[in-house]
């Protein structure tokens, strides 16, 4: 399904006096601030977010999976559903494949889909955590890193596939998540497991068209409960660093040890230009992959503070490729969605309320009080008025949970697709 | 020092056109939606955190200390450092005395300057983990868990002491914070420790005067840093029961493990009855001690949503004890207060806006995107004219920070008690 | 398949001479000490822990799982390869069921060959966390806890089957492990949750048979991430006292947050009388359920002292329901299982070497040091050849690892049931 | 005072004869399993660790300090404590001064005194967490890493003038531990406050002489309870390759995040030939500074397994500084170093006693369970008769703590030093 025009239109006549004064209150109060909000707005209607092909279906853990009802099982629709959060939202305008489960069978038309729908295809995503029917090798025992050169040779064979897939569709990145580890201590040797996960990233790097990037996801724990080859920034830094100028760190949010100072973490990899990509969720114990802002928003709102920081500071560093990587056990995929957005963009457009010259001179003169005031000051504004703004802006609605359910869009999904369809994916 | 009112009056007077204008498009906007402002605002005025007396000097770690300048130097200064902060801010009506750190010398005259500032003695606090000059006995190895009787009963003997000290100041209130634990495994035998503890406690309950509590603090580790007796609000909720009805938990937010979820503790207890304090701080990575607010914003948020929740419905459970339990590591300490007690009062007026009807039918109808729509719409709204008005209404300032710095207060106490005066305490 | 007492003897005259010259140098050495050897090994001996039915097949993660070949594929094989670990170890002479995967179709012919192989049936295990085929109600949002009275009587109704079902095998607890709670703020209501809970544990207490327990796990997130309703030891132990004298808390060893002191947790739910069951597992980071003593030997060792001691001096508390609660991702579930009935053994060895009356005398001298010495004295002794004549003497094997490779016993099982069978469970 | 010589004979006298028992039947045990016992035990008499000057005291936390008795009170007498330790384990053979705590007023003298007690002068540490009297500029916001030059300068100053300390009393390497980064989000810029410190430490390396290491620790957290600049290994190996060939990692055990994979880092740090040096201690909850070895003695044992692999396979990594850094707060300071040192010689022993060649074959077969058989086959060896045999080689005695005891030390050095003794220090 594709939402019709008009009935944005109408939904937005239904809530447009309201968005108006409270935007024209806050922008005059802004900018009796000195904030100029003309350039926020805009700022927040460029800002795009990939949507994963596997988010669109219900997510489930290691004790079971209750089922969404109207799930898309192909390709086409879950670009559908991308479509259909981007109409209302207008910020996921882009969309990141999984590699083997969302392989086009048809490039042209998936391509005039998407452009039909205003997605852009983002990174391209490799799977080597999974066994796949009639593959020769397992992964049982690690991927890249594994001791056999076999084993090595099909996963880096793997990622190259999936340049070529991605290449087709005019995605410039490639995302390596590696899931390789050890369960028990002595089960693998750290420095071989390195050596052989370096080798085998430069010569997936070799391959790599000339305006793309590798993107290297590291995480400390799971699905391997001992350690991981690349388990921190750190690790993840330096084989960017021994595969080349195009290989940078991808931070997802989840992926943390207990207590991680990540903003930290941002703000270094983008001043040594090395911050190639960021993947939303949220936690409250592990890589929970929960709703954008729903445990930590305080803690988003600070990481924004650097990215921001680090976009008008660091030309060093390049575009970042931003995607929720979060996992709906319990939710409508698409409203989870959609409120990861919102929360995205919320902090977003609070990291951008910050003086940034008023906190430079605060830090100088040590007015610990002052640079505390004046972060509490940008996030307790609230400046939901200037993302309706942006989104109304851009052609979206202004309240896009509350659209999409007078639309009734789930139950429309439903009797198109049936109840019981399962999109492939976790 | 005690601030003029009529400096008072002038510096609202700069700021009130700002505040009324905001306030009244809030009011407007909330009350279109439902809400009761005046009802919200007026619990804003009525809401009091004690400050406790060890807090107005520079606090520091094992690795030193920095001080601050023009510290109170004696109980007297104390009192008026909290006058100060309640005089501009009206929500810190109270506090804690730390005993033996500020055993009044003339108790007519402490309260009278007490009641001259608006100032009521909250619950007051004993000290077992640390050795008094002159004490007999060491607590080096415990206190009220300690094996020898000896040292046992020098330890309850305080607390009655303490007791005593508090109810010639109309103290309603003892809390026992008790550090004993153990640093290596094998130490103590921790049946015999909390044994222990249960019986010293219900010596010292026995000795409390009618209309007394005694409110039971836990902690998992430090200064003990293998096991603490009391180490959760399991352990504290036992002791309690043990004790008898007056007897609480008290729940600080810095004393539990990585990942807590606190609220969920004090809801329980609440519903049971038996939460009968809580201490505001906020933290990282251990008992950090740090500024209200300043980390978590929004699990604070989530803590008052049960608090209120316990408020309007468990009639079974006291009122509550409130302090603000927070070290002033590199901040002017009343600054640092003063930013935790615009932090409590934000958390309280977000929760405040919280529709409990509405909730509730979501949570009935398991609509889990609703439910978070309800808490973050509170959350997400500015509401800082509320606290601005019931300042204003209750005769504070509207900016408190701002106006300390315009009054340059602290210069005014450095001039009366000298740059290098140390409080007493931690 | 069936080990034949001859391959048994066998096996075991190839490593008799080792044995015994270790044994007797360690008999010996200890008996100087003044321990009693015979005793120890004697309880040894005595010590039996159930294997749960899900474990015998290979377990995954949410992000897949890689199959072990030769799987048993319905209850009979599953109790076989019980019947093969405890004819190698001696001390796996227990199966705990887990209802509906392994329910019997012929009771009097399962309990034949249970007999059969020397094996009783422990604890009962519900299930309300998966939905099953042809469920009229769903789990998605609850089941004990679920603010429907529909849902939480089928829940109950399920667990008062599996009572049955345990009834009819001689099983003489149900352990119920409630994964209930909430992935976002706000979802559910703590205190009716926990009233829910409360009410439908208490429906399914009145059921339990007189001679029965009921044990009431705990676990503070997974597969709920933001909260779960029996979070603590403090909640279960609340909703055991709530139900009566035969409900008690079951500690499983992965269900805690980061750096919790679990041991203390077992004493003081000894010295309550209030521990029912332990299940074994190790981790570094979550629920890893990693291989018993894999990763923190010394904890588990700490915490077998604690449960000696309460064997030996809390009368009020129950004998325990012991149960391996382990994952077996990559390793042959068997050989797993055998390196976990190691690990417990070893670690319930060096608790019976501490000198309990030393141990008392150091700690009332706050020898701290002495402690230590007494503890690592313990630990730090080789106890293999202790565990090795309590194997022997009870008719198992020296080496059980050793011998299930030799004896090619997972060829065997691949011969008799095929490579690609899938075990029911996790 | 000083341990005469006879007396140490005299104690061995008593145990010899057990010990050579336990001696002999071990080493041929672990003969007839291949081991070179010997080798080994030449490896152990060799490995030596520093003690810290500041660790002779009692330690404590920032609720209070309990002291121990006979401390010493210069340092000729920390000089002396080393050097009894020294005499009795024959492990502890180099000390680490901490400046400005422990300036040498007469070189000479102290380089003799060292010298006849056999200790060396290892790593020198600088200290600018405190501000000294006299300073002129203060560390309360930063030292290398301050916005301040002149502050930059101050700190840097110090270093070098550590450098000339050290280098007078024949140390080879500097160690910098930096406390530097902010209590609240804002208060420091991150980039800014790194590129500080970088540049600093490059302006310290000039200085170096030619055969000096400098080594920089990490720290995620304490004294900063927000961010620390130096936070973790990839920070620190960022900064010691900025810095150039002399310039390396420090681990220390107590500083990492909860569940941090140690092992795993030195492993990765020693590839690169760039781990310089490693501290001792353990810990429960952060950095609790405890015993070696009293928590997590299983992790010691892994993290000593790469140290070994890596100091066999790694000629590109230089020899490590070995320090133990724990604090004292409840034991006799010279007992908890002596147990520190024992299970530093446990670890390491057991270690040794891995077949690394048959770890290697298991490791390329993927035969996890055999990989973990090896290590804990070696793990559950009671090692203590060959780190007896290689202390009785070197001239100390069987039993360390015994001796000490039996020997009145403790009790001799208040009567020379007096009770209340306070050693510089933390």
């Amino acid at each position: 399904m594709k939402i019709d025009q008009n009935l944005i239109i109408d939904s937005n006549n239904k809530n447009l006096q309201t968005h108006q004064s409270h935007f024209n209150f806050l922008a005059d109060s802004l900018s009796k601030k000195g904030k100029n909000v003309d350039a926020i707005v805009s700022r927040l209607k460029d800002f795009q977010v990939a949507i994963p092909s596997w988010a669109l279906g219900a997510g489930g853990t290691r004790f079971g999976r209750f089922s969404y009802y109207g799930e898309p099982s192909n390709l086409e629709q879950k670009l559908e559903d991308v479509g259909l959060i981007h109409a209302l939202t207008k910020t996921a305008g882009a969309v990141s494949l999984h590699i083997p489960w969302d392989i086009p069978t048809d490039y042209k038309a998936i391509k005039e889909l998407a452009n039909d729908l205003d997605i852009k295809f983002d990174a391209v995503n490799s799977n080597t955590f999974q066994d796949q029917e009639k593959a020769k090798e397992s992964y049982k025992y690690g991927s890249l890193s594994n001791t056999s050169s076999a084993i090595r040779e099909q996963a880096i064979q793997h990622n190259i596939d999936v340049i070529n897939i991605g290449n087709q569709l005019g995605s410039k990145s490639l995302t390596v998540w590696l899931a390789d580890g050890s369960c028990f201590p002595g089960q693998n040797n750290f420095q071989t497991a390195l050596q052989n996960t370096e080798n085998s990233l430069k010569t997936i790097y070799k391959k790599l068209p000339e305006d793309w990037n590798m993107l290297i996801e590291y995480k400390p724990y799971e699905p391997n409960f001992y350690s991981t080859v690349i388990q921190d920034w750190g690790t993840s830094f330096m084989l960017a660093n021994a595969c080349g100028d195009k290989a940078y760190s991808l931070v997802d949010l989840g992926h943390h040890l207990p207590n991680s100072n990540i903003e930290q973490i941002v703000s270094i990899l983008m001043s040594k230009g090395k911050l190639g990509g960021f993947h939303f969720n949220d936690s409250k114990y592990g890589d929970d992959d929960l709703t954008v802002g729903s445990i930590k928003p305080y803690a988003l709102f600070l990481i924004f503070n650097e990215l921001v920081y680090g976009m008008q500071n660091n030309p060093q560093n390049p575009d970042l490729a931003w995607m929720i990587d979060a996992s709906h056990n319990i939710k409508d995929p698409l409203e989870d969605l959609i409120q990861s957005l919102e929360a995205i963009q919320e902090a977003y457009a609070k990291a951008l309320l910050i003086d940034q010259a008023e906190l430079k001179a605060a830090q100088l003169n040590n007015d610990v009080v002052k640079c505390q005031e004046i972060l509490q000051d940008a996030y307790r504004t609230d400046v939901r008025p200037l993302i309706e703004k942006a989104r109304l802006d851009a052609g979206g609605v202004v309240h896009p949970i509350k659209t999409y359910r007078d639309l009734n869009i789930r139950n429309t999904l439903i009797k198109e697709r049936g109840k019981n369809t399962v999109a492939t994916g976790l």
